[in-house]
């Protein structure tokens, strides 16, 4: 379909960080776009020797310049690279697909081995796409706004080097919830409810379903239990005197937080647009990556 | 606001089956709404000595007459008296407020105390109103529906008399999702997240959101954790050989299920309309139940 | 050494009931045994044809018959086999081995298709042996004792057929410990722990470890958390009215209890004398059993 | 018992550090200790204005000589105060009896109201003792020890600041158990089981049980469940390259643990040797902290 083909003229390719392993996959992919008389551009962290037939197609950038102007966005690496490319695209509405370098991971589901012939599909159209929700935090020390930070799977406090339980109050929607005494507190998407909050006992969130999800990190208190808020939720956490804690964006960008600031968190105006291939699964990726393929059924 | 009051002119009450410790308030209650004027129906089961200055405007009916009849229902007792209510007169867009004779409830958040005065303001329009997403389930067995039944809370498979784990495998708007082996399946709405679920260690929704959670009795498989889906989510479990099961509706309704039959959820099209006092506020709801109020700052 | 070999003259095997699918493992291990000089005595449920060279040497038999003339017992199965034949045998003191037939066990750590190399080596005293503790269940109705069991992995006291919560208090050599509401409880011993209770989410706990678990199943009240009690703990659980329940030894014997019966539960004066491989290790078996081998070092 | 009395004719006082709230029980104890004629002496840190009649029998000193000369330590604060005391006074084998200034603690079972009165008995000879079992902890690096600790509820070791999981490899008695990518893992006693433990989803242990728990926090690989470990276990834990992370003993003493080190835990030599009143019990100490008063039948 020519409207399909000419939507994406200018693709962008990104990599992890100094990360070698992904040089091929990366060279690859770009021949194979290159050929098809599209223009590639590639993220300037990426930092590979690229080996390319057609180098005058082929534009070092920064982020911003991809935002700016790129039809897609290929990410290969795993799930933290797609973390990082969503925070980065997301706000210019920039489409994502991702590209696993080995293992099948919750975001990138696309296997480097047959990316080229997936991404030929793609390109005509043979894709399903998602919007997933982030979030917006904003850290407010006396009235100013001091920190601003973008999420796709979480935003979370965290205790910081002293190793202490911190305490901070909860407000939803200006409504008081609850004091807490813990570790610290997760702050998830859907999308996120796989990742960190899984780990700390949070329960998993179709992306399909509106919602933000608290995990409490190691809550002092027993029945401090996971919840999940409307997605319009606007969380407000104040960290109370003498705490000092971090917040975490994805677990990849950090500020430390003082007593009495304020962490105010709600669902971001962006969202990632999220291709998959025709045969992904939601479902299909969770048996994989939990292992719940030990299936009664076959003892 | 006579346009309020006339909306609300024949009330039914509803008590505990057979429990004479709401006949007192029950009567209370009767009086106070004879005084104004109102028509006031009992439901038949309640079975009291209702001792009532005006008994002419006081008629003892069954469910299915408040249901065409009633234009709000006071149920009087615990969250069981409610759950009952809800799945008999949701069906007709009756709205039921809960006074609860001792401790507070999920559901009941009218003191019986102070029952009559909340009532007189709450026939004056001031309150708040809340939609609560229910379940239909139905039971196929070779083709034919054998069971239906309705819930506010949640519907269960679980495993019966002999006491062994049964075996299971879980369909999603046609998808596969999981064979399991465990106890059973809670299938749960945002009101019941706080009822079975949460003693199964499930997450808590807020009623805001739209969801419906499946929680795992003891599964086998310990990565089968909690998931929540979009309340469009249609489930079919289907029981394997030669395993036997139960289904429950809220605790309250029982059908056993046989092997090879499909257990079929999905959102109700009936809603329970919930009428709280206008100080209600879910989340103190929480922490009164669930003992939060240890706040840490008052140490 | 000769000493070692002529401790095992007489070897019982035993099956899993009426399966035929161990008729071939138990056959070969029977020639093999008879060929080096061995009386085999089979258990009778195991109901097999067997074809032997030298049947002469066979015996069908009872677990009581293999209880006083058996030196080994060689049971071929899953863990269910075992656990039967360790109820049965213990109290004999007969040592037992267990050869799974497919997918290694919690307790049986020989492979069907290497176990005639692996006997041979345990009868010349190659082998580790284990005392696996057992627990001692008895049921008390009005002064009477209306019930004995004997379990190696857990007593469970469940919600019956109603499929409601029971209630019940428990006591703890003779103190007053917690009224609980919920599902049933789990009294688990060391070998249990990685059975029912830890789908309960119950701790594993190492069978050199003397302890009993306490696992609730869904309790009410959240912070009623699986405990932990010194070996020589009687446990007594008293049902209150009006509920019934059900007791379990291993998940495999059941007695209806009624309101107010006594269940006392204590550690056994048997124990399970189990023969392991010298290759066998009980973290190896936990991370092949519970998927700890997704190493995070080697992704 | 005049042999008793003898026994303890030297008294520490332990109170939190720098609190002046601790002031006055100490005062009011200590006048009354020196009424009867003993020796009293005070932990240098606790720091206090003592207002005392007969100053002359009041010694300030340090830990190290309340260690060499008092027969019985009696501290004043909370849990905190009582494990700093218990990890500097366990060594010289001085006995430890705890006085709350408020809400009963896990550790601290005299209320500071009825201190005196409850001292009197205890010096009469009525009281309980208990043993409570310790956990060495040393960190080797390149064949060299450069931390050594103790501790009485916990051994943890955790991420520090750069928020992210880190990977290590635990050996338990020199066999390798599993390589982990989680938060940390915290190393446990039975007293420390209803400490950081219980938040991170730790199994309660009676202190009866002779054993270690480990308890990961936030582990990636969801079946890496809580186990708890025969006391005589040797737990090595080797962080892996390239993370750098915290060893904690009890939350309060801290070491920075740098990639390839080696934390070595295991059963301490010394043991607290904690005194309670004769009415003491341990699950009546856990239905107060656990709010499991919320007794069902009470309904």
């Amino acid at each position: 379909m020519s409207s399909t083909s000419s939507r994406y003229s200018t693709i962008a390719l990104v990599g992890k960080f100094d990360r070698s392993d992904v040089s091929e996959p990366i060279s690859q992919i770009a021949a194979h776009l290159l050929q098809s008389g599209r223009t590639v551009l590639v993220a300037e962290h990426t930092g590979l020797d690229l080996n390319l037939p057609n180098a005058s197609n082929v534009e070092v950038v920064s982020f911003e310049t991809i935002g700016k102007r790129a039809d897609l966005a290929i990410v290969v690496g795993g799930d933290g690279t797609l973390l990082v490319s969503a925070r980065k695209l997301a706000p210019y509405g920039v489409p994502l697909v991702g590209v696993n370098r080995g293992r099948l991971g919750f975001l990138t589901d696309l296997s480097a081995a047959t990316a080229c012939e997936a991404i030929t599909r793609l390109l005509q159209g043979e894709f399903s796409s998602e919007r997933r929700q982030m979030l917006d935090v904003r850290v407010e020390r006396a009235g100013e706004t001091v920190f601003r930070g973008l999420a796709l799977n979480d935003v979370v406090l965290q205790k910081g080097d002293a190793g202490r339980m911190i305490e901070f109050g909860v407000h939803i929607d200006n409504e008081f919830v609850y004091d807490q005494r813990s570790d610290g507190l997760i702050v998830a998407t859907p999308t996120g409810s796989t990742a960190y909050a899984l780990s700390a006992n949070g329960p998993i969130i179709h992306p399909g379903v509106g919602g933000i999800a608290l995990v409490p990190l190691c809550s002092h208190t027993l029945t401090n239990r996971p919840i999940t808020l409307p997605e319009t939720a606007r969380i407000a956490i104040r960290l109370f005197a003498p705490h000092v804690a971090r917040v975490h964006c994805d677990g990849q960008e950090r500020f430390d937080v003082q007593a009495d600031d304020q962490v105010m968190i709600e669902r971001s105006r962006h969202c990632l647009n999220l291709l998959h291939p025709p045969e992904y699964s939601y479902f299909a990726m969770l048996r994989e990556k939990l292992r719940w393929s030990e299936a009664p059924r076959e003892r």
